[in-house]
């Protein structure tokens, strides 16, 4: 691994995880500038939002940064249930004084069918790209790889692993079950192991033969220390890096990271349609259980709506604050000091820790 | 922890998880006679059964071991819901030529409430002394210590935790998400974090005084190096023991454990009440979504019963295979080879792993 970050002049063996809305072209460009690897998330934009977003990443920095796509299943609309999840969320709305949207829309596009995003990327070539909830075709791949793109795709199991190992991809993203935001399975219907982050961590480590990145309640330089003894290469940090001034995170979601909601982290499908890992609040309160959800991410678009809802009349509880499990350790630094002391920590403590 | 240990002659700081069923005199000598602390689990028998446990090890070891206990509330009866859980296993108990139990039995009885156990553990005075699923009252704390016991308990989350430390107990077994067998919350009926080991491990040995005791996922000398680097002063390791043949895990178990079931593992409280984790089988399978089960540790004697029907008829599907998220990583070597290997592992790999 190190040798493919030396390569891009990543001198860290720390990735700051692309996390949609948060990860600011600030943040990411205040990771890379000091030795580890920035990234922005473009799951949620458009291919020509996207290419300003690389556009304002690389105004604020000349290094190495990755950028990260969605390669989900296309989403599969049911008028029928997304009525039935929409009126079940009528009193929330009713509650904020608004009425729930009449119908719900597919509001982001999977990398897999966005040929504007793969030229948009082709083109800008980054120097990192990440795949997440699945992999794009050979050909998208090919294209990638020929714009001189060093590839990473996330894994929750060694099934998946071996997908990515099979597609050529450089290096495996290992997101363990500790992580927040969320969950990149690759078929949200099949059943999850749901394996924790040093299960995981080992049995990629161990059974593929391509570098591994751990991912999943590291927050500190014995937590990355701890990956590398588990035989990663390089780890991948979210919720350490929500409190930084740098990130888009909201007040809101800053002051409940800082608080007691940090030690209770649930993984629910009710806000986006796929499992993901947030704070736990009054939306997953009242999510729980929540059965027929619709497909993602049709069914985040109920929970914007209802999130604005509340957010208008000064309830924030509805909001979709993406945390894992390691939530208390994190820290509100600067991006690049964080960075420093992280590898401060991991350098400090050196030898053998018995 | 290893000044705890040392003091008891415990030269490596792995401690082999006690296994009700499992974890055998033989097993736990083996382990404690290379330098390791073995332990034996008496929650499922009583306390006659417990002493002559004490003894049986004692006469293979004159080493330090760990003696286990199950500290649950006491199991509240419900007819009705027994029948109900009874009526629904019938055509399972049909299947295999038998007929369900008329009623069933609260199989063991908590440490909590068992003074025959306590007289028992402070007349034998096992070096150390460990508690699941709760704690005992103050008044069984301090005779234990009288006895002159070192005390462990298990924590699966840091307000557990805090009560343990307020126990006044030595040592805290942190149980990752990832641990096989009983989880060791204190109440079932709670909502549950879920913290993987990575996550809760971190949490506790920043946010705890005393020393923790990683388990949970830890397979090998990597494992034990990354919980290490974590702040754990010592491991448990479990599943990595099921395949020694000291252990008491019978030939299905052992066929199961080597073979692609290994890959999946289930937290389930449709074996015995309580939530705990084993490998996928026919019964994990039928009991999915299972709502009402009978309280722990009622239900086991249904699946116990299942299991002893099924298996008459040469079908081994349904007994409880307990097993970590792990457990793909484990070796099938004698107990003491495989403790020498572990910290073989744990000293090769030696300095800085980056």
């Amino acid at each position: 691994m190190m040798h493919l970050f030396q390569r891009l002049g990543v001198t860290l063996p720390i990735v700051q995880a692309p996390m949609a809305g948060v990860s600011t072209p600030d943040l990411a460009a205040a990771v890379s500038n000091v030795g580890g690897l920035g990234s922005i998330g473009i799951g949620a934009i458009d291919a020509a939002g996207a290419r300003a977003m690389i556009e304002a990443t690389r105004a604020r920095t000349d290094r190495a940064f990755n950028v990260n796509v969605f390669v989900h299943q296309a989403a599969q609309a049911d008028a029928a249930r997304e009525a039935r999840w929409l009126e079940a969320m009528r009193p929330l709305f009713v509650r904020y004084g608004a009425e729930p949207p009449d119908a719900l829309r597919t509001i982001y596009t999977s990398f897999a069918d966005d040929d504007d995003m793969l030229a948009t990327l082709v083109d800008t070539a980054p120097a990192v790209v990440s795949f997440h909830f699945g992999l794009p075709g050979a050909d998208r791949i090919a294209a990638l790889k020929d714009a001189g793109c060093l590839l990473l795709a996330t894994a929750t199991s060694l099934s998946e692993a071996r997908l990515i190992v099979a597609a050529g991809i450089d290096a495996i993203v290992a997101q363990g079950w500790e992580a927040g935001g969320h969950r990149g399975v690759f078929d949200p219907a099949a059943p999850d192991d749901r394996l924790g982050t040093m299960a995981l961590t080992r049995l990629l480590a161990t059974r593929t033969g391509v570098p591994i990145i751990a991912a999943g309640g590291i927050m500190d330089g014995a937590g990355i220390r701890a990956a590398l003894a588990l035989g990663a290469s390089a780890v991948q940090l979210g919720t350490a890096f929500i409190a930084c001034p740098e990130s888009g995170a909201d007040d809101a979601y800053r002051v409940a990271l800082a608080g007691p909601a940090a030690h209770h982290t649930v993984m629910t499908r009710a806000i986006s349609g796929r499992p993901a890992r947030c704070l736990a609040n009054r939306f997953t309160e009242w999510a729980e259980g929540a059965q027929d959800v619709p497909d993602y991410p049709i069914a985040y678009d109920a929970e914007k709506a209802l999130h604005a809802a509340a957010r208008s009349v000064g309830e924030s509880g509805f909001g979709a604050q993406w945390a894992g499990q390691g939530a208390p350790l994190h820290r509100s630094l600067p991006a690049g000091v964080l960075l420093k002391l992280l590898w401060q920590e991991v350098s400090l403590a050196g030898g053998s820790a018995i």
